[in-house]
């Protein structure tokens, strides 16, 4: 098994981590978890790094020295907006690969990113989105834009996500506006109870059409995270959305 | 007939009022219709106003002169929130009990209408939205308000609506802040294809809860703006929400 | 104005029917209105009859004579399941072009119009929907049933509609299912307050996608009507779905 | 805390079993655990029984012996229809009172436990659901079939719940049907992606009234499950539906 893809799960014991950490165990005939990271190992219950310990992997808070080691293949970094571009800098400037879900990127975040994959010659993906679902939304949501005047976002997710708009909406925005030049609004709505749901609602006269995903459970993402480990490693560069590679 | 109850319809060529028009003459063993008002007919198609004079049915733009000549005794007023308050004003001075669907009155506003209600002894009405399923929407809104401690309202209109947000949602979100002291956001959709849509979101722990009211025809209002009407002579104060009359 | 088409509608004081004239009316740069026929005259109100004739509508229960006299180039045929094959056959037979958007036409008939139709080199057009809205949720649902294993049709109309599944949500499924080979379920709600509403459910791991279409007037229908009428002289042959010719 | 209440839990490595196990062992305060029952344990991987054993948590198959042992309070019953009514009989005709969650009770079986717990004077707790806006959506749903006279419920469960229509689903409309005689359609759909959705639609003149309640974990019933078995040790009789105990 010396030719599975070396794996990091940065922000490993977040809900999307610990959820990625389970799937790359599953598939270990394709991909060896080399660790799971976390920002600070001191703050973690040591039980619960035990029982990961037990199950075989590795918890640290050295990304650094794990990058450096050159060890991985691909970093999966699953972590908050705030170290999201960091992190994945990093990666890139280590020759590991990065497949970015977490959003919080900004336009000139991405352009770093990409010339720098660009640069050493390795690949990197960026998907606000894992869910295949949530792909073909978009995908209708473009398509419809050409035949409505006018429409709207509205995404709804569990209130405990920070970000807002979801990268999800504002791609689907982008993509929406790019072709027909319309300003699309969001509203994004935070609850509990929700996990991540999206709704594009366009308005006719006297009709209505509207393209709704909704994602109950993290397992969802997850052919689209194994999906781009093993794109990543055949690429030279930064490929943006999972509609670029299905 | 002559105990028929004497309406004057104001707003009477917009979309609410010419509904209204055409129920109170479907209803003519009950109501009379004296008029209908509009701000001003010198900006009226001439064959409009003759077709409706065939129909029996008076247009004019002297809403002050036909108050005073006490001909009537109810006002159903259907106009914009910028002349709402000031025609109800008039109806109740002049003793005509106004039934106020058009919504844009301030706190103020009611305050001042309710007092010259009871003042002068006459009823009055004010409901933001006349269709029954709307009131039951709210009336359930409420009652959930106090299991969850977080909700969402999203009211979504045609894209002619010029207030927002909707009298229903604000009065909506104040009923369930008002049991519970929750501070409960709304959102507006302005979109072609819709005429009135409103749902309250719940959210807890594992569920969501989502109560849902949609009218597609004005035809639905008409049943609460006739009862309305009938109930609003024998009232001697303002009341504020249909469900205090259902 | 010698070149307008010319067209004749049926089933004339229906819902659709009567949107219809009014359609053709406000287009009469494009279109002449010949008439408009129903089952049986002597069964309408001769008021109503007398509106329309002042407004340079004709309307008749002899569909036959009209036909056969020649005098259109369309039928848009806007009648009950049990009547539209007859008078579609009718139609085409005497050489003028039936719009077919009434349900009810079984395989059988619809090889049996296409063979006429080819014979007499002469167009036909049969859309179950003419909604622009409901063919690009046809075509979603086609695209999406390629990415999911499981889905269902659920169609929510008036509690007047005498179909049941309605024509677009058998269209859909059949579209659905030939591509993939799957079985899709229909279910039918009838309710008032509801127009023509359908929602194609896909659900796989942990997400569902919906795409939803939701007519609240027929006025949505007047485009693909007066769309087709315009294309039916151009072809000859039978068409099926407005998909095909936008 | 040799007051706590002693717990089995039925079905205990079911999908509402396992997170019932979860959630009795959290509240350790309240509860005691005396064990799980399955089937049939030499079905079952023998890590994951250790895993259970470590945690405190004894598996076991001979729900018999345990009740008869008469070590515990209450019988949290969470099998399948085929063994739910069984199981209950068993326990109440040994003094343990059941809370059963498993649908799949015909009128006659409740009709027998109710009886036996009634002889006996011990209390038993039937609850098609345990999630809080489940009973919310059919005490509104209930509301509002007083003022319309038509609505239809569609249930939407994942393609893996064996029984349909779903125990709320029934209880819903047999509760709507009792306080005005009607009858009220159920439209059941089964996809992967769902958990438990429920939408009683209420239609009338233009308007439409939905109340949708969206399960998408099982953690959403565990209030129900513990509130559950705090009231049954405390009635004698048969109770049927949460509602009747909050």
């Amino acid at each position: 098994m010396s030719n599975r893809i070396k794996v990091i799960v940065s922000g490993a014991l977040g809900r999307m981590g610990s959820e990625a950490i389970r799937t790359f165990i599953e598939h270990k005939d394709e991909f060896e978890l080399v660790a799971g990271t976390v920002r600070d190992t001191s703050n973690i219950d040591p039980k619960l790094l035990k029982n990961y310990e037990e199950m075989g992997v590795h918890i640290t808070d050295d990304l650094t020295g794990l990058v450096q080691a050159a060890k991985a293949d691909v970093l999966v970094e699953l972590t908050t907006p705030d170290s999201v571009f960091e992190n994945s800098l990093l990666a890139l400037k280590n020759g590991v690969r990065p497949v970015i879900g977490a959003t919080g990127l900004s336009e000139e975040d991405l352009k770093e990113l990409s010339l720098l994959a660009k640069k050493n010659q390795i690949g990197a993906i960026v998907a606000p989105n894992f869910a295949l679902g949530a792909i073909l939304m978009m995908r209708f949501a473009v398509e419809a834009s050409k035949y409505y005047k006018k429409a709207e976002i509205i995404e709804l997710h569990h209130d405990k996500k920070v970000d807002m708009p979801s990268g999800t909406a504002i791609k689907t925005a982008h993509m929406m506006g790019k072709s027909t030049n319309k300003d699309i609004p969001i509203h994004s709505v935070r609850l509990p109870g929700l996990v991540a749901k999206q709704q594009v609602i366009f308005g006719s006269t006297g009709e209505t059409l509207t393209i709704e995903h909704n994602s109950i459970d993290r397992s969802c993402f997850m052919p689209g995270i194994t999906l781009s480990a093993r794109k990543v490693v055949e690429i030279n560069q930064l490929i943006y959305g999972l509609e670029n590679i299905i």
